[in-house]
């Protein structure tokens, strides 16, 4: 142990001797339970002498971060009592799965949502032997864990988890545990500065514990190892006010602990009241260092090698038991050291003074309804989106940039739901075209705000900073305490979150599992400033794989939608928001395109989720000649065009033009439940006629989708196949054979009757392509010539 | 602009007279030839009034950040002059490309690889062009510029591309420009801590300038707006020692900055000379923050709005130039701002005073060879992989951990290649049974380092950090410049760099069409811990999808290897080691499998990249009744198990078993230079016989790589399907119906002779299913059953 303060000569001594040994005497049965679930089968008690038969033969589990949430844990549930606080706790050190367990047990929760596991010496057996187990429960803290929002798998989350929790919550307290391994992660490091975007007038508070055990699995950690006044100015500079609470002597560390604490809540509610009285200055919120052995409490020596406060404690301390009547029976001493005779009564229940440490009811953390946001949801104030559609006389006429029509929505959305909307994303709302939302409110901003600045405002609602990591989570964390959001994003940088979708993925599918969590709002994200308007920014901006991504996980679980036009993309917005326990993806260009349906008609098409666009189509009901599919704006366009080029090269030939919004729909029945029936995937797309689909992103992906239908053999995709540079937009679907002259090349190469008769048709359309290509690569020097930059006439 | 510092009273006075101006003057030609990239198509030295035919008609790029690269770039000129230094320009806001493009422009190294864009008027007008413009370059830094190893794409990976090019390159400095937007990032955040893994004595320098420009495209930045006192603590506690350059009014800045500039270059050179005399101490890195106006010397006012020192900045300042003639000339007034005529002389070449400014061959930032790392590149000096081979006297007798037999040939990978090769990954290289490299090198480490640290050394070549960003950007970072390595990681994890990977797999295709820059060595994954021995750590620990996501990339670049046994493991090691260009992604357990090939077997199935296991087969060279395939370790296990059980039940069943090493061998030879031809598909998988295929992976892929192929309508594919909780491991398999009794009753559903003749072995294998069922939920409470818990006999 490094750098270790020196205690205060004058240390507080808040506990008094009662209720230091009740706490100590919790945070042993804690420490008890914890050590249980990891090793033992049966003999919870210890009421005989420990044998192997008591022992689970294979030993899981995290010790060395478990005796420090557990502290902190028991901390926490006096300050509650003391203050009846509302107060979540969230544990970035996840693997710290048993602590979090032991402590919702001794507290009562664990029991009264798994009446199995009761408080009594049979229940001890089942807790213990349920821990990492078959048929058991995750080793890390999982949604089956009551009280957890935030799942102890991939680090880096926790405090921006901690701070979407907080938002638009302002009689929350979030304790936010930062494990010093987590702490190195991009996303955690980033996350300190959730601070610059908590409001102490409207949020509630984060309160950090920066946990520095040292060490991680095999290596000691980075901020362990740089020395207390490089962390001290880390810290301040992340905007904190840290205090240390260092020490390995429990008793010390109790008083220190509860002395720091009592401090720390009456600075965050000083803090509140001054800026719920006016006060608009950033508050230097207060922030613990904890400094413990890691595996403190746990065996000092295991073979002759250092294990508390080594990286040895990180998982077993001591293992091999089968083989090493020395390590049993140093796992009894062990044990037995935290003298559970004294913790737990004769039939197995906790010590009545001991179980009075827990607050009651939904005050104990793992009872604060926060960690079960469904069951707080209020459901969203969705006014008429009908009011925001464009006029379409005809199809394919007008033009209009879908998301700023949404961004008219949005706002309104906004208005109806002052407390329980956010909208999120990095720096690019207004880029975005959604800036209509900054009529109803601000950019949320709690650093320095100068006259010049933009719709910047400490009240603000729209979430902006250059980071998706920081989007991501503060959403997740508003989600899963039960409102409202949409995160929207420039379509390739998604996949910076990738990871984070996966376990929030995860999560909802594990919950819909467990019968006492309640559906929460669905993670919505809008995907705009898409490959194919990526002309400018170039290759490095061009990704549409989210999507695929999004559909290696459950079915139940995710959605894709790719909206043609506005109006469609007005009414699957509308659809996303009133939805729960989904990941919606939405994608929807910001540039001006064409609308092709009338709100009532895209409201029917959306829910249809695909269909036959007769106007665009002249098979008359009969069986066409060809099917051209379309999902995607930009793809559409070019169907729609190339359907028109066929029209008047091709008139006899009976094209039918199907529009998909709905990826989800091509899938067969059995694989989604959105999927079609092979019958209604015939009556569409046909058992045996060409189809060109042309489709938004990675082209295999309908093949993913579609290698069961009878008609796959037929299905000739386009799309983008990372084929991109700096040129026009049109340029780049040439690139990727996704234009209106190629989907013609493609009808003729593929329907059968065609073949030789149309060559001279085939020609000019090689003809058009080189025409383009040559202008794209002469093209600008006259401005006048803008026009042809974007599209063919 | 805020917390500007008073500049220090006695300001030193580095640059005489003619040094000022001339610095100044380089400094305007570089602002100029910006500005002339972003708007001009013709009139380059404005010889003739500017009108509207000299405009490009769509305005793109980003001149906010160009002025202050530009600044930094003309300084580090002087400063490599002076000190003869080899300095690499990392610029983390790459958005500002027309700055470097202007640099390596007037240094001449642009034409040098570029000849048509010549010295004079037409190479000055092709210059101004290109830019953003169809058939032209990206607006980004990009692999196109040169002296680039950074794609200014996606933010936030400047520092760990700036380290890991420092790494093992002493006599190098790399600056790296930081943005303050990209500085919100998680990547960024994270990898200041850089600074713990970089050894003075053995390694370069970073210099860090932090550039404060204060906005992003619609926001204030937060570091610009935390105040100096809390960024300077920020700064100090990631371990630097900051000077800030801080000004709007140029001679002052260029003094400031060279003495600045002068006092870091002699600190650098004094921490590096006592580091190699010996001292260990870690050093305060200096660093610099750089806070200029946003689009510095650009228009002040536009359209009664601040531009200057604005986010108005951000992109184009003046914008609309067809339909306000009052921009047209501002623009105008812009550029003459700048004296063109006395930058440039009549032929359009750089004055020759000014020219002096820019260092010499090499020692231009342009031409570093370590931006062209392929040219650096030596060959890995591998010792022979056959002497790590494992003994196999019959298939599918012993057992072998895969990567821990790997991790000896790393050993003496390392010890062959002490300069030129490192190791990558999140504090896993032991828990990933990589530890045999700890006897040839340590941890980096140059934080406190303890007596009880585990090979943990200042000179260590494992780079560990728990940060999945840094590993993967410094090791991209190291390879850019040339070097050798392979980065280790948890399978479900990777997805962290998703993006990152993205980057650097677009860097690789878009290198191959630029005939100056050098193939480099490939990006070689090992990723271990996989998700079907995730039995411990659970659902969230479980993704294959990694692979998905690295096939939607160009297939010339990437490979996929799932070798099933040691032996195939090294030889795979070895290949990839050996490749360029590549991303070779490596999928292998941890765990105890069975070995099947002997080494020479190994090599030569590697070398096919899949084949009939003939000893594992008995349709003796005929046509099968079924093909049972399978890619990756645990599916070869139950493949080769289902199989034996056939050939036990049903002995006249032709069963042939095919193994996939290269996963890229199952695509069409049109999609991938690995594919096989269909006559060589057919000839292994028949056009017509039912194939069980058991995949590592999402069973989609499968489809997705073969729906091609003759007999796709015969291929049934068992993969993971998002089934997985804390269980035992052959459990796992059967939640995914991947075990070897649903293969066995897969061929049974699916040999159509088999039918109801097999029912009563198809109910056995429903029975075993069930009986395993069974016996995973009541496992374990006897501890000699642990055999049970992982596979059955």
């Amino acid at each position: 142990m490094t750098d270790l303060l020196t205690p205060p000569a004058q240390l507080e001594q808040p506990l008094s001797a009662e209720e230091l040994s009740s706490l100590d005497g919790y945070w042993r049965a804690a420490n008890y339970l914890s050590i249980g679930q990891i090793y033992l089968l049966a003999n919870p008690l210890l009421r005989e002498p420990l044998t192997l038969e008591h022992v689970k033969p294979r030993l899981l589990g995290h010790w060395g971060t478990t005796p420090g949430l557990n502290f902190v844990y028991a901390h926490l549930n006096r300050l509650i009592r003391e203050r009846d606080l509302s107060v979540l706790y969230v544990t970035g050190p996840g693997h710290g799965g048993p602590g979090l367990v032991a402590n919702t047990y001794l507290e009562g929760t664990y029991s009264e949502v798994y009446p199995h596991v009761g408080q009594d010496e049979e229940g001890l057996r089942r807790l213990f032997r349920q821990f990492s187990f078959p048929g058991g429960i995750p080793s890390h803290v999982a949604p089956e864990t009551p009280g957890s929002i935030h799942e102890g798998g991939e680090l880096g989350y926790a405090m921006v988890h901690a701070h979407g929790a907080a938002f638009d919550n302002p009689d929350l307290l979030v304790c936010c545990v930062i494990g010093d391994g987590e702490a190195e992660t991009g996303p955690l490091a980033a996350s300190w500065h959730s601070n610059k975007f908590l409001n102490a007038a409207r949020d509630g508070a984060v309160l950090p514990v920066l946990h520095l055990n040292g060490y991680k699995i095999a290596n000691p950690t980075v901020l362990a190892r740089i020395g207390e006044r490089e962390l001290r100015a880390l810290l301040e500079g992340y905007g904190y006010a840290p205090r240390f609470v260092e020490g390995s002597e429990p008793e010390v560390m109790h008083q220190l602990m509860a002395a720091t604490l009592d401090e720390i809540a009456d600075d965050i509610a000083g803090i509140q009241s001054r800026a719920r009285a006016g006060e608009t200055t950033r508050p230097a919120w207060p922030m613990i260092v904890l400094r413990t052995p890691k595996g403190w409490t746990g065996p000092k020596v295991v073979d002759g090698l250092p294990a508390e406060g080594s990286f040895r404690s990180h998982q077993v301390p001591l293992s091999n038991l089968a083989h090493d009547p020395e390590h049993l029976a140093q796992l009894e001493e062990w044990m037995r050291s935290y003298r559970p005779e004294e913790l737990f009564d004769a039939a197995g229940g906790l010590m009545p003074e001991l179980a009075a440490q827990a607050p009651r009811g939904n005050r104990r953390m793992g009872a604060n309804p926060h960690a079960n946001g469904g069951a707080l949801t209020r459901e969203l104030e969705l006014p008429d989106f009908r009011a925001h559609a464009v006029d379409v006389l005809s199809p394919a006429e007008t033009s209009s940039e879908a998301t700023r029509v949404l961004g008219g929505f949005l706002r309104d959305v906004m208005r109806a739901n002052p407390e329980t909307f956010r909208l999120f994303g990095p720096d690019e709302t207004a880029s975005n075209r959604l800036g209509a939302i900054f009529e109803a409110t601000d950019r949320a901003w709690e650093a320095e705000i100068l006259p010049t600045d933009d719709h910047l405002a400490p009240g603000g609602r729209v979430m902006e900073v250059l980071s998706e990591h920081l989007c991501q989570g503060w959403l997740e964390g508003y989600l899963l305490t039960g409102r409202h959001g949409l995160f929207s994003c420039y379509e390739a940088f998604i996949h910076i979150i990738d990871s984070m979708f996966n376990q929030h993925a995860k999560w909802l599918k594990v919950t819909r599992d467990i019968p006492w969590r309640r559906p929460i709002p669905s993670l919505n994200y809008l995907l705009t400033s898409h490959v194919w308007r990526q002309d400018h920014n170039g290759f490095s901006h061009q990704d549409p794989g989210f999507i695929d991504h999004v559909v290696n996980k459950k079915a139940e679980i995710v959605r894709v939608y790719l909206p043609p036009d506005a109006n469609c993309l007005l009414s699957v917005a509308d659809h996303c928001l009133r939805s729960r326990d989904y990941v919606n993806v939405i994608v929807a260009g910001k540039q001006p395109a064409l609308d092709y349906l009338t709100i009532d008609e895209a409201i029917a098409h959306c829910t249809r989720g695909l269909g036959i666009w007769e106007w665009a189509s002249n098979d008359d009901g009969l069986e066409p000649d060809v099917v051209l599919a379309c999902a995607g704006d930009i793809p559409t366009l070019e169907t729609v065009a190339a359907a028109a080029l066929l029209r008047q090269h091709l008139p006899e030939l009976r094209v039918r033009v199907i529009n998909v919004v709905d990826l989800m729909r091509l899938q067969p029945e059995s694989e989604h439940p959105h999927g079609l029936s092979d019958s209604q995937f015939d009556a569409l797309f046909t058992t045996d006629r060409p189809v060109i689909f042309a489709y938004h992103g990675y082209p295999w992906l309908i093949h993913r989708l579609t290698y069961r239908r009878h008609n796959h053999p037929n299905l000739h995709v386009r799309g983008y196949k990372e084929e991109g540079t700096t040129t026009t937009p049109f340029d780049i679907l040439m690139l990727n054979d996704l234009d209106r002259f190629h989907l013609v090349i493609d009808v003729i190469d593929r329907v059968p009757t065609l073949g030789t008769r149309c060559a001279g048709l085939r020609q000019a359309m090689v003809d058009e392509r080189l025409r383009h290509r040559a202008y794209t690569r002469e093209c600008g020097d006259d401005p006048a010539d803008i026009r042809e930059w974007t599209w063919p006439a």
